[in-house]
């Protein structure tokens, strides 16, 4: 998708130059994977047209491989955005009818090829969302997935604009029995599984973080997953929003800290939180290094103009020690 | 009036491309009203030369009717300002000598035309500053209300670089004699008719709310109001301010909340006080949502670039029915 | 519509920034009328969010009245372009399915209502190749049009990604039978109606004046028009080009004089020279008149970004009387 | 003044934000002639404010003294740009009314401190048009620089929209007594003294050479001149013009060669001119010399943005030995 | 390398703002044979720090592999541009002291891990002129290349600012030894073998066909060459080139039609021809062929904004055709 | 040097366009300094080329004297920067080795004749990094100033990536024999000298501000100083920080109001106060006075984009007699 914003903190109706970026929640979080060291491919359609080019162009800029993406359909998806401040919440208006993803079409075969040697998939519940073809491709990925043996994630990400809950239930509940690990935030289990935490109430950026353990834990339970990781967001304002995690392994759960972050861009924040897990959990199989690698990365991610986290494990690892203070690095 | 900025936070002395935005506190407040769907018009006159025609291009674009906008005059006035940020003040340079506002001269005859069918006739304390054929002018146009009935406003805004207090008293005494509604900030009835608040000091960004609920009071008794309404700004730091207001209708008083705002602009914040507090009194006659929907709708213009609020209802209701936390619309 | 364009020469694929501008063909036509100082509107549709507010907003402020554009549909269409240099061809990707204008229904009876006390009815050949329901609409508003003796024209403007040469040849032949003035560049009569210049070969930038004034001639026997005016571009280069015109009225020719243009912006051109043609014939009914100020003032067009042409009578006047040397005016 | 210039070839109704560059004829003579290596001072008077103190960083920032700026009067002159291309002219707003270089006010012991130690005095002809205190302080330069022996020279700079042919003629004829060396573009000399050159029509862009030989030597004979130079520009379009000039002595005449500009920015390019004549004559009193350095240099400032020349004597030189065909230097 | 260039036409003494754009002569010919749909490697080294990243992300945006680049050395060089226009020409300030290219240090043994399997081995004259370290790895290159039978090519590229025409020699005739295709512009035969064309003087623009025939096959005798290739430029202004090219096989010569170019940015136009000669050598073998594409690739380059040529074959094609009269493709 | 800043909040790896900015320890305080009115000058060395030109085009800009910088040496040293925000660290990637600061060399002689009736001599602890040449001709300096009566200051300012504390320690032992006013932050004394704070760990942004009076108290001790000042920075987040500072002289100590400062731009914040706190010793030769000023100004610096301090000293009177709530100047 394009992403195409306006400037500064101008509203859509006022600005004269949209900046372009590109965006797509698996690209996103590929991208970030990509930082800390370890090759990330993306699996999509973009149109065969200078647009598409320049889509391709921007992913592999930041690293992310570009190989299995096809050339095909009519459109690229596109998101305006605008960036709230204060009590001006960030605005979103989607414009993804008949993007190319939803003609792609991949078989199980061609599945077979792609994930050969591959060691994870991971997906995000936007994909689904997309229609018929999206869904049987996805189906398609995930059965080759749990054949080969490449352990599979989601970041449900429910979007109340793409589908209703009961539609996004359903097809959610029959793609759950291929996960292993679950992502969600604070509203995600809720919404597309009726999971609901008990206290709190997040629409006024009230968390009640045992409540979530609860929630994580029936997920897992639930789903016979081996990870759910719930990402908890406190909306102080359009600018300032508290930003944790926990997760749970079915047996025990593991929170992180919890950073005040002052935000230049939170979209792409839930993204980032899920290749820095994805990338901690391959790299030490440990929860607790997980959670707390994962919070700090996507604390950082949303420090940063764009959609894509672009610090390395340096950068992580500072802040994990400690170091919020935001000293020069000279 | 045009508006000459210099790039984000550079001072004025270090900039090398300036925003050009226009601006006027009537204009600004019809642009304001117009944004909660009813028309506005503004009655003014620009120079007959492409930057007149760029500043009646900038009106319109934004949806104020300019069809009462003369050209005449030699030039247009220019503000150029200077965003502050943490102690550092935001900077305002005045160039307003004989801009073409000064010369423009509307007779009773020309203003019975104007305001017929119009409902509500608002005017800034700044326009009778420029001069004596704008004060005639101004006078001649509340005469012609008054007598068809049209509902009048002021804001009293006084500037000191504009003229004294004493300038100032003795033309503002004379036209507060057409006016219905009054509105003022935390300074303007003190400098402008002596009437002053007992508690806290604004000059320190200290407010008691309680001493303005009498100021209002005495503004009403004193000048025959249906309302005078006060905004109450409290100054943190030049990127962080209190805001809230009170308005009084001779019998109660109606206290707002008070929003912690951070700032991207105050420019204007007063006058989308003012539109907002006009179109929602015409609305539904009820002072405690009149102040209320005026305050979050200027609490909101202060987060947006520019002289404008150009949030809509629905954008004004979200914030006063309790979504300050700026969750991203999606 | 909204025109993205790629920052100053660069290509699409290497662009950070995309400049917003909004078009369509019959609003450029209207913005290009209004400059000459007379009302114009303009019928269409805009999705009802922030893109298609930001629409009306570029669109009124440079002058054309939106009363008449409803809120509706999806999306609105995209056309991002580049601007070529030399040898380099512009480049256009159109996205444009299911844009808002695409679902524009109007009855006559609203038509009606729209064309009372209106003079000229002008639309654009993309209009009708939007598909079943704008031609409907299009049909509605001829009939109307004619039996209120509103002057009707059409710019044929074939384009071979909207339709096939049949497909257009089909619809416009019924069009035509409402319409008084056709305009058209070097190619439309032979792609549409199989009318074809015997001299030159336009698509090497060779242009045999003679050929199409028997074009034009053709054109007002066949459809009985009471003008045919053929615009005549030269491409040497893509910033340089030859730029004329002639109209036939059936009996006599006239041509315009020739200019060497060299290009900041062809897009829009056509529009232009219809709206400057349509206002001259309204203003002076004199054909030479009428195609010399059309052709002066398309010329200035095409030396202005953006797609409006923003100059008024006395720029055109100026350019006429013979002063091409760009004179500084001051 | 300021120049605040629409961004690129941008109209100023269209352009969101200017180009602040500060400018001034005489300002602009010494910035050239700093270039080449010799200490510049400018006498002029700019307010007591951020926009003043931001001219003053301009053009000391470029190598001009600003000792001799005094800090007064109430606001800076300012010119709005929009730069021309093909037919479409440059155009200039001017709104200068009361600018504080208007209240200049200097005594002759004043200017004896100021010109102790000063080779050449230089002042343009829109200075003595800015009212009676400019022309006073300037005569009084004059005498204190001829009593000192100072070298003195005008740039004649007719300004329709400053003042009329007769009033300059007045003010011009007392003037040029004082004066050594006369400087004068294709209509100078007949706009202000009714010298006018027999062939060609400069208003069509066709220059008649030997016409203003004859021009020349009328003003050396009439104002006793040391020196008359003429520069002579052809308007082939906004973006081309041919450019040369002559100067004659009294005696013999000298011709530049010719230039066929491709312009950037055509405004300054009269001031560069003088500003390397000046310091030409001075390097070698050379006519011939001198002639071509200023022709080469005022060329090259014309493919320049903004009004300053920032060309040094090896890039002059460079054109001068014939290399114009732009091959990269490295 | 970065090229830090002043934003449109400014000088760099002016400019407030520097493009970031990343170069290298063999890394433009990369992207540009890459952009025909061939892989493309480059075998560098950058610096381990943010703005060495920076490069990389760069270069793979446009297509080019960035396995070989290794991270180490210092510093990246630095290329300060600014872009001439008319007569005024082009600057280039280079900082490229103890850039890490020049500590790049690969055996015999690496070579042959990275020519595996690939076909054509291309450098430019300006690596050997980095240093003794650039240079062996150079020679062990250019060995492991002929030992496994890869093609191998060189752009003579001759730099007066890096070393003397002797010291030039003295490398580069060792270096031809094992070059099967030699690339040279107007002036590099002559500057580092003595191989002088006998007719036109391209100092001024001028350029004798014919003679260069004669040079080339001088070049392909003397070192056993495949081919030997000339570009030809015309420097007529600045901003205006004639364009061509002749190659030798020894036995036939070819000339390429000439191209009166119009120019954007000429940088990387040597390297878009050498991309280009070298995708269509490969792809059918056929020096008239070759050189018409590659010249029309060029040309098409120096109307592109930055280093690389981002034009695909279809874009080629289209201009070899014929098509060099920049219509708009729509 | 020249600063080279990613725009906005991008990071280095993403921005496509730097701000230009030229920087330098001394030049910074220079223009801190000659902002409140009193020349200041600046001793340096810049290559003789466009680059090195427009860095004294820049430095003059701001009111520093330009006239001891010498043209010399390679290249001008580079500092790539990116801003941080919240969590996210400011970035710095220096390229200075081999400028041509590092070749300046200045003999007692020239020395001499530079500080002839100066009254200050300041230098930074960075100046002697750059190697044996620069630390001669600095040693050079000191004894001139000496010998002179010339009081003399040092900003330690400890660079790590410049020195190791070995090699620093050795060498300014050396140079504190010279000094009379040190300046310092909380981290320099302990890192040059080993004289270390007891409390506080700030590297966590705790200040233990008594620790700080025994570090300084010990420093004029220890070096037999007339003053001794250290800033203390507790950074809170890399867009929040506390800022006061403590002076001793050796008998008492004086401590400034400690504000807490939202930041625009770090960078060039102590050379802010090491300028104020020069210019406010010279001016009332009282340490409560210096220290409150010299923290009052730099607190400001710190809200303003680029290296230099751009306020005067009414700016900084405002904000010391207690106005940091930042109202609107108007």
């Amino acid at each position: 998708m394009i992403r195409l914003q306006s400037r500064g903190y101008e509203k859509l109706v006022q600005s004269s130059e949209f900046e372009v970026k590109f965006t797509g929640a698996e690209a996103n979080v590929g991208i970030s994977y990509a930082n800390y060291g370890s090759p990330a491919f993306v699996v999509s359609q973009v149109p065969d047209h200078d647009i598409g080019q320049a889509c391709i162009n921007y992913l592999r800029r930041y690293g992310l491989d570009t190989t299995y993406v096809a050339r095909g359909g009519e459109r690229l998806g596109i998101l305006y955005t605008e960036t709230g401040y204060s009590q001006r919440p960030s605005k979103v208006v989607y414009d993804r009818s008949k993007s190319a993803f939803t003609e792609l079409d991949i078989s199980q075969a061609e599945w077979e090829s792609i994930l050969q040697n591959k060691s994870w998939f991971h997906f995000c519940g936007t994909a689904p969302a997309q229609g018929p073809r999206a869904l049987e491709t996805l189906v398609n990925g995930l059965k080759v997935a749990k054949r080969l043996g490449v352990t599979t994630s989601v970041d449900l990400n429910y979007r109340a604009k793409l589908w209703t809950r009961e539609q996004a239930r359903e097809v959610m509940v029959q793609l759950m029995e291929y996960v292993d690990v679950g992502i969600g935030n604070e509203e995600d289990c809720e919404a597309m599984f009726g999971i609901k935490a008990q206290g709190g109430d997040f629409r006024r950026g009230e968390i009640d973080t045992d409540s979530y353990v609860e929630v994580a834990k029936q997920m897992v339970d639930r789903f016979a997953l081996k990870y759910q990781a719930i990402t908890l967001r406190e909306s102080i304002s359009a600018n300032q929003n508290g930003w944790s995690a926990i997760i749970h392994d079915g047996q025990e759960y593991y929170r992180s800290p919890r950073y005040d972050v002052h935000l230049i861009d939170r979209i792409g924040g839930g993204d980032s939180f899920s290749g820095g897990l994805i990338w901690a959990l391959e790299e030490r199989h440990d929860p607790q290094f997980a959670i707390d690698f994962a919070v700090a990365a996507s604390c950082l991610k949303q420090t940063i103009p764009g959609d894509f986290n672009l610090v390395n494990k340096a950068d992580v690892f500072a802040l994990m020690v400690g170091d919020g203070s935001g000293r020069v690095q000279r």
